[in-house]
């Protein structure tokens, strides 16, 4: 008797937990990322003030209506959990008395449940035997449009949207040093989190002075982020401050008769698996691989933040950046789609994304690559609507010569440089069309009749732009015309992307290898920003070993002066703390800026080499590049698990997932392999098809 | 000595006082009106169920900045209240250490002041010596579009946006009978408001059943509005529910060891002015004038709300009716312009307004009588960019033939009545013409250069509906046209709606009057939503004897069945509690309806005969029509004060305010009044030239 309770005990235990599994709360796709992002972007404080973003913050839909047709064996009932005021109707017939617990009856029925939320996402769990709530389920906002509904990690009815929090785990300081009344701390490298006062006691201020580095930590006013924690604890209790904050050092100060035992912080990040991996003969790399990394996961937070001091806010172009970064080490999706939902806010678009014209176009090729990356169709499907109005938008900005150009008030940034930002700027129009190619692709997969406007549209553009920019005796794309005169000027922007992308021909290419991208009498780069790019064209042309010393000078040369995570700007030609200094502020520059985190995604995708063909790693290829380093191993994540790689001057080791590889590599003999079938190309080239989930050794020199 | 003190404190005081009086709260014109809309809509319940709209409920924006340039001629502390979190820049450089008390230097500076808010609407008061908020300071919602901010009541620290809520006074039940644990009271008439226990205590669930009607209050679960008041207080106190509700009797029941002494209300209400009056010979008429401006005040609220037991929502067609009543009972500008601010809502326009063809075209016409009556061309500045993106849409649901259709799930109401809705209906396009010719008057008004645009729209509509839909044999507008071809329905809604606009020919509306409107073969009209316009176009063709029995007939049976306001719809065929049906519930009818109180405004339009002719009464009309009575007396607000008239057989007596009016009456002698000169017209018809503020006495007979 007591084991057939047992046994039914286990059922039923069983039975809830696949329940509660299966459920999701759901929302209107983009609400929670609208209401998170609000949330987080208005955190910023510059020295102790508020400082929202300059852009329109929007809002989460206030009432929205969930529906779904079921077709039921026998009756079943539902427990009905929302945020928010919420009622029931089946078949359109309003459930009076409801307590969260509806009886659905046998045969076809349309459940609609709405729910109104000013606060937070109105969203709903649905828990019943055979009818749970998940992306399955149509949402309105009342507009006459139904789409699917979106979700998440949230699967209980006490895990609910609203309460998401990043995780913290307690961290010690690793040198603290007391004066006084006052103390500083030193957390060995940059962090990110809340402090605690342990056992803290008494009436008083306490100003609390965040410092990326150990200057501006002694700076007292001259910091970025400071605050002021009003204390008045009658009792001995543990204090923990209401913000978390970005920092190494923490200066604090008080007074009145404050008293505490220590003083330690919560860490606050993302619980993000490391997937992806990179390892080699060369120490220094791998240091830079690896500070790389903690950067990029300091920033990938809520969603992929620019630097985690200073703004806290959502940048488009930033962003990008940290997508690609993202597939070469946690691959992870959510974090892409909730920071592309937030960046795009809703209807009506009124200003470009952050206001700034490339971070429109940044923010349509960050799909082009999600989609490369991921092959997810379903976000395809629900964020096109939302491409297709941003994409009216800029296409409704268009000059005569159906060029864009900065239009009233529109930022048009490309780098933190002195260069001209009037009129048609070639890099512009470069992106524009990338844009317009993403939307000729999507429109395609989503079968929308669009899709031959945008082809004519990024055709026509594509041919105008060389016609109009490529400078034969220069060899390269000038910088851009201005009412009608085309200005001489040459600079890296166009032409690193027309590399990247592919725009030239061979030729040009050549060319603008040799008179742009190696040619030091164009303005040097100095933003991590738009070295990522000029490294990247570099390396698809095959310069690793130009580009490996790049990266150790550059990134090696933060590392010598003490980085812990990568920065906004460096300077080699600056020394001390010249390098804090950015925006006119002696410590403005942000020590930990997800741009810093490039060589992540270099390495990945042109050392280790590996990168997909067809939507979703369906198809991939590898091009392992030593560029002068003895060895190499690493991990590069896919949508189904890991490819892994070594490879020496020798030898090459490949561990395949799904979907069909294609390994090109350079051997000055005949390479062998026992288990795969080589191809000889031209020049050295050989060529080897991967099957999935297989493993390979190859033997070349 | 003393004296100077107490001198010096007046001034201060006085300077406090004007400074006070002057600064308002300002906020992002259609904040407040979206944010306050919201909340009172989802205060619908439906038998104890929550029962939000089915449209679409907007957000006011998150973050706005204000800005403001001055010129001082000498520094300024101004004090800083904000509801959000907000921060200062001065010439764009942000204030640190803001403690909401910010010196501004000598000179000319730019003053901005951004604020963050998703509870409630970003708003800010400023008080200085010479800067103070108002509606002369721009305020952007980050979307690169400067508008001047908007204000209402709201002038000091503690008077809050947010805080706003209705007025509020005791009121007693006039009869209550106890039996047991339950309690029926009768407040006399229809009224609103919060039940107040007095010195309750116990522990338990009252039962609160609200009755417009006896039957309904005894019908328990069958009555539209009930709830559960759940009880646990161990000590005596007063208890008054959360929210207020609509009722003429109450019938409470209980459990548990509750106890109370008695049951009184809080009678909830908007502290208007009755500026209008009409009082005649005529006992009943002067009854149902009372009645209707009752009815109108209950439900001329926080906005204009069709009933004040079911919706508590804003449509925009009863809103409209409720609009041309104002006019001639409250006058009150800010709640005309609140509930077009409410119902319009936020762009992108994805619906019409809620959802009803008809109810955008309203929308337009309510601009178009409200401009009309208050002459308020800064409110048409303030509403014109959303008129644009609400046309636009209009627009763009034109079939080939340049008409509207129902669309999708567009609802194309009309009335309440078994007629045709599909195709082109003729009442459609009248409206959609009519709200044509409004965004031609606000766009040449403005100066914006669509204006020939939309005259041509409506010049070419108008034609065509002439053209389409006049029957010369059956000497009417026919109802509709589907896929080409003619419905020759001949219903009242279009052909009315062409008599009031003036769209027929002399001739042609002779044939209306004889051949539609006073055919009994016609479709009998039984709302008073549509006897509205119904006896508004009887009374343009002077048939006001006609009307006054109409009115008596009609409105005089709602009251011989003991109506204290006026109904959704009232059919003298039914008897019992069956007036109280409606939509399949017994008692679905709202007994106290907006459109029931259309007396007010016939009786004052048509029978004082005052109306404006041009924009805010700079010029107007008076033809004054006793329809049968012995004589009548009036008040009409205008934006200057109120024309008062008293009118019998052989005597008219007026008093004039600002403007230049016209007096137009029939005698069929020659009148005498001393100080005007009177003209004569054919038909014995006379006219006398008013001039602003003055009084004319004229025998005539």
């Amino acid at each position: 008797m007591r084991k057939i309770v047992l046994l039914l005990f286990v059922i039923l235990f069983q039975m809830s937990t696949a329940r509660s599994q299966d459920a999701s709360w759901i929302w209107f796709p983009g609400d929670f990322e609208i209401w998170l992002s609000n949330k987080i972007q208005v955190l910023r404080i510059e020295k102790g003030e508020f400082y929202p973003p300059f852009w329109r913050l929007d809002s989460h839909a206030q009432l929205v209506s969930f529906t779904k047709d079921v077709d039921l064996k026998c009756p079943e009932i539902i427990d009905i959990y929302a945020e928010g005021q919420y009622n029931v109707r089946v078949d359109g017939v309003l459930m009076y008395e409801n307590t969260g617990k509806v009886t659905i009856p046998a045969g076809k029925h349309q459940l609609k449940i709405s729910v109104y939320n000013p606060v937070s996402p109105p969203s709903i769990l649905i828990e019943g035997e055979t009818i749970i709530s998940n992306t399955t389920w149509s949402v309105s906002r009342h507009d006459q449009k139904n789409v699917n509904a979106d979700s998440w990690v949230f699967n209980t009815p006490n895990n609910k949207p609203s309460d998401y929090r990043l995780a913290t785990k307690a961290q010690e300081s690793k040198k603290t040093t007391q004066q006084g009344k006052t103390l500083l701390m030193d957390f060995g490298r940059e962090t990110f989190g809340y402090l605690k006062f342990h056992n803290l006691k008494g009436t008083g201020r306490i100003k609390t002075i965040y410092g990326e580095s150990k200057e501006e930590a002694l700076s007292n006013d001259q910091s970025e982020t400071w605050e002021i924690l009003n204390i008045s604890q009658n009792e001995t209790a543990d204090y923990t401050a209401e913000y978390s904050r970005a920092f190494r050092y923490i200066h604090l100060s008080w007074d009145g008769d404050i008293s505490f035992d220590n003083v330690s912080m919560l860490y606050e990040y993302n619980p993000l698996e490391y997937k992806g991996y990179f390892e080699c003969s060369d120490d220094e790399l791998n240091k830079i691989w690896n500070v790389s990394a903690y950067t990029l996961h300091l920033t990938s937070r809520e969603f992929f933040l620019d630097g985690i001091k200073r703004d806290r806010w959502l940048w488009s172009g930033d962003a990008y950046q940290s997508y690609l970064m993202n597939y070469y080490l946690f691959f992870d999706n959510p974090l892409v789609k909730r920071t592309t939902w937030a960046l795009r806010g809703n209807d009506p678009v009124t200003t470009h994304v952050n206001t700034i014209m490339d971070y429109s176009f940044y923010w349509f090729m960050g799909i082009y690559d999600y989609f490369l990356y991921t092959g997810d169709k379903e976000f395809l499907q629900q964020i096109y609507p939302k491409m297709v109005t941003l994409m009216d938008f800029c296409i409704s900005r268009r000059n005569m010569n159906g060029m864009v150009e900065g239009f009233h008030d529109d930022w048009v940034f490309i780098d933190w440089a002195p260069i001209p930002k009037e009129g048609e700027i070639s890099f512009e129009q470069i992106l524009f069309c990338r844009s317009l190619e993403t939307m000729t692709l999507c429109a395609t997969l989503l079968h929308d009749k669009r899709a031959s406007e945008y082809q004519d549209m990024s055709d026509q553009l594509r041919k105008k732009i060389l016609d109009v920019f490529w400078d034969d005796d220069q060899k390269a794309l000038v910088h851009s015309r201005l009412d009608g005169v085309i200005n001489p000027l040459v600079t890296k922007y166009a032409n690193m992307f027309a590399v990247i992308f592919d725009y030239l021909t061979p030729r040009q290419k050549e060319n603008v290898k040799e008179h742009v991208l190696l040619n030091d009498k164009i303005l040097k780069i100095t933003t991590p920003y738009m070295r990522f790019y000029e490294l990247e064209a570099m390396c698809s042309i095959k310069q690793q070993k130009y580009v490996l010393q790049e990266i150790k000078d550059y990134w090696g040369g933060m590392l010598r002066l003490g980085a812990s995570s990568f920065w906004e700007t460096y300077d080699p030609r600056e020394s001390g703390a010249e390098h804090y200094a950015m925006y006119d502020h002696p410590f403005g520059k942000s020590l930990c800026h997800a741009w810093g985190a490039s060589p992540i995604y270099l390495l990945g995708k042109y050392y280790l080499g590996v990168r997909p063909s067809v939507a979703g790693y369906e198809e991939y290829v590898i091009e392992p590049e030593l560029g002068g380093l003895e060895w190499m191993r690493g991990e590069v994540p896919t949508p189904s698990g890991n490819i892994s790689l070594f490879v020496s001057q020798n030898t090459i080791k490949i561990s395949t997932v799904d979907g069909n590889g294609l390994l090109r590599f350079r051997s000055s003999l005949q390479p062998i392999c026992k288990n795969a079938h080589i191809t000889t190309k031209t020049n050295g080239i050989y060529e080897i098809a991967l099957h999935p989930n297989s493993t390979y050794e190859i033997i070349y020199s």
